[in-house]
C-alpha cells in the first residue's frame, strides 16, 4: 500500500487562476489592483527564497506586490516606521513582515513589529485581534499555513468533523491556529509538543495528523495509524549524507538528488510513511505554496474590504 | 478509595484575604479604590445570584463595584451607550457585562457589546485582542473560570507540565482558554465537543479531566482514569426527582437535600466519579467561587495598569 499524495502544488496552481479574474474585475472596478507590500528586514537566504516566491505568486495573479528592503543593521524604529508608511499607503491593502526579524533587534521585536500592522492589513493574521478573532470563529484573516492545510483537506474530500486530529507543534503561526481551525471544523483536536509524553501513542490515535515542528523525519510509520492522512508541514534542509542515508536509504531518488546538489528538503514526516498512511503531502509541494495562496487570498480580502466592496 | 476533594471556596477565600491589603494600598496612594461596573440587562434568576455574588466580594475586598441595570426591553443601543459611559468613567478600572443579554437584543448582541468594552477595562478577557494575546502566551487577561481553575491545579500541587488534559466542551468563556492556558503549561491538550467520536475513551486517557458542557452527570465513572483529576465546571439545576435518584441514588446526602428543596445543584460529573477519581472538584464550592476571585485579581489588574502602577 501507498498513500495518496495530495498535491499542494495543483491546488494552489487552480485556486491561483481562480482568482486572476477577480483581481482583474477588482482593478477594472477601482482603478488599480489589490497592493501587497512585503517588508524585508536583512538577507536570511531562506526568507530570500520565501520573499521571491510570494512576490512571484503576487504578480501572477495581478497584484501590485512591492518588496521593502531594510538593511541587517535596521533598528526596530526603522522597522516600526517603515510599517507606519506602509499601514498609511493608499495602494497598499495587505502587510507582510517577512519573519524572522534579524536577532540583533531583540527579543519581543518581532511580535511588536507585527501589532504595529493595521489589523485591516494584516494579511498574516499574527495581529492579537485577527488571533481572538479566529478563536471566536468569527469572519477573519487566518495564518496562511493552517488555512492553506484546511483548503486542501477539503479539496481533497478527507472528512474532519468527528474525526480526531493530532497537530504536533504549537507555535503562533501554525500549531495553535491549525488546532482552532480543525475544532471548528468539528474535529476533536489534540495538541502536541515537545514535552508530550507518549508522542507515538497519541499520533496513532489521529485520523488527521499534522507535523509542524521543524525536525526531519521526526513522524516514523509506527506514530501513524494505518489509512490515517498526514499533513507535513516541516520544511527542513539536510546537508548531512548521513542523514540522508538514514531517512531515505540506498536507491532512493531524493537521495540521488541529494548527491547531485549536496542537500535536500525534508519534512517532519520520514518518507516511509508512505508505505502506511491513506494520504499524504509532499515536501516539497505539499503545504508550502498553498500558504502563498492563501496570503494572496487574504490580501484580495483585505483589498475589498478595504474599498467597502 | 474516594477522591481528595478540591477546595475552591477555601483557596478562594485565601486569595481575596491576600489581596484585601493590596487594595487597601491602592486606595491609600491613589485616593480611590478599584472599581469595577457591572452591567445587568434584564432580571435572569441565575444572573441575579452571580451579580449578587461578584458585588458581595468586590465589596468584600475592598473595591468601589457598581451595579449598572437596564430594563429587559433594553435595546442593543441602550447597552452599549451604557458601556460607552463605563469606558470613559475614571472610577471603574473594569467593566463585566454580565452573560446572557435577553435574547431579544438578537443574535450576535452579546459579541458585540463584549466588542464595545474598552480593552483596558475587559477584566472578563473576553475582547478580541485579550484572546488574542492569551493565544500569544503574552501577559494579558484570561477568563475567569480557566484561569481560576489553573490557579486550583496549581495551588493543590497538581503537576500539569507533560500531563494529558482532556477538555469537554469548547465554549469561547471556558473550554477554549482553559485548552491554551493548559497548553501554555505544557500539558497535552486534547478538546473534546458534541461531535467527538468515542468521548470515554479520550477521556479515559485523561491525567486531568475538565468538563465545561453543562450536561448533569455526563462524565460517568467509566470516562475517570483511576485516580484522575476532574475538575467540574457544569452547573445545572435539577428539578426532577427521577433525575436526582438516578444521579445520586437513595439515602444520598444530596437527595435527601433535593427533597428540603425542590432542587439540587449537580456539575457535569456524575456524582459517583469521586469513587475513581484521585482529586475532584465539588459542585457548588469548587470552580465557581474561583471564577470570581479570578474577576477580582483581574480588576486590580487593570486598576493598576491604568494608573500606571
Amino acid at each position: 500500500m501507498s498513500a495518496r499524495l495530495l498535491d499542494g502544488q495543483g491546488l494552489a496552481k487552480r485556486m491561483q487562476d481562480e482568482i486572476k479574474p477577480e483581481v482583474a474585475a477588482f482593478a477594472g472596478t477601482y482603478g488599480r489592483p489589490p497592493g501587497l507590500g512585503i517588508v524585508l528586514v536583512g538577507a536570511d537566504p531562506a526568507s530570500e527564497v520565501y520573499v521571491r516566491n510570494k512576490l512571484r505568486a503576487a504578480g501572477e495573479v495581478g497584484f501590485r506586490a512591492d518588496l521593502e528592503r531594510l538593511p541587517a543593521t535596521a533598528t526596530l524604529a526603522d522597522t516600526l516606521a517603515l510599517v507606519e508608511r506602509l499601514n498609511g499607503s493608499a495602494v497598499h491593502d495587505g502587510i507582510l513582515v517577512q519573519s524572522p526579524l534579524p536577532q540583533a533587534m531583540g527579543a519581543g521585536a518581532e511580535q511588536q513589529v507585527f501589532d504595529a500592522i493595521d489589523a485591516a492589513k494584516d494579511v498574516d493574521g499574527f495581529s492579537p485581534v485577527s488571533v481572538g478573532r479566529l478563536v471566536q470563529n468569527r469572519a477573519t484573516v487566518a495564518a496562511g499555513t493552517p488555512s492553506g492545510i484546511i483548503a486542501l483537506l477539503v479539496n481533497e474530500g478527507i472528512p474532519i468533523a468527528g474525526r480526531h486530529a493530532v497537530v504536533i507543534g504549537r507555535s503562533d503561526i501554525v500549531g495553535k491556529p491549525m488546532a482552532l481551525l480543525l475544532l471548528h471544523r468539528d474535529a476533536t483536536v489534540t495538541m502536541c509538543h515537545s514535552k508530550t509524553s507518549d508522542l507515538r501513542g497519541i499520533c496513532r490515535q489521529a485520523d488527521i495528523l499534522i507535523a509542524a515542528v521543524g525536525r526531519p523525519g521526526l513522524v516514523t510509520p509506527d506514530f501513524v495509524k494505518p489509512g490515517a492522512t498526514v499533513i507535513d508541514v516541516g520544511v527542513n534542509k539536510i546537508t548531512d549524507e548521513g542523514i540522508a542515508i538514514t531517512l531515505f536509504g540506498e536507491g532512493h531518488p531524493r537521495l540521488e538528488l541529494f548527491r547531485r546538489n549536496g542537500s535536500v528538503l525534508v519534512g517532519d514526516v520520514h518518507p516511509r510513511v508512505v508505505e502506511v498512511a491513506g494520504a499524504l503531502t509532499p515536501v516539497p509541494g505539499g503545504v508550502g505554496p498553498l500558504t502563498v495562496t492563501m496570503l494572496l487570498m487574504n490580501t484580495l480580502r483585505a483589498a475589498r474590504a478595504r474599498v467597502g466592496a
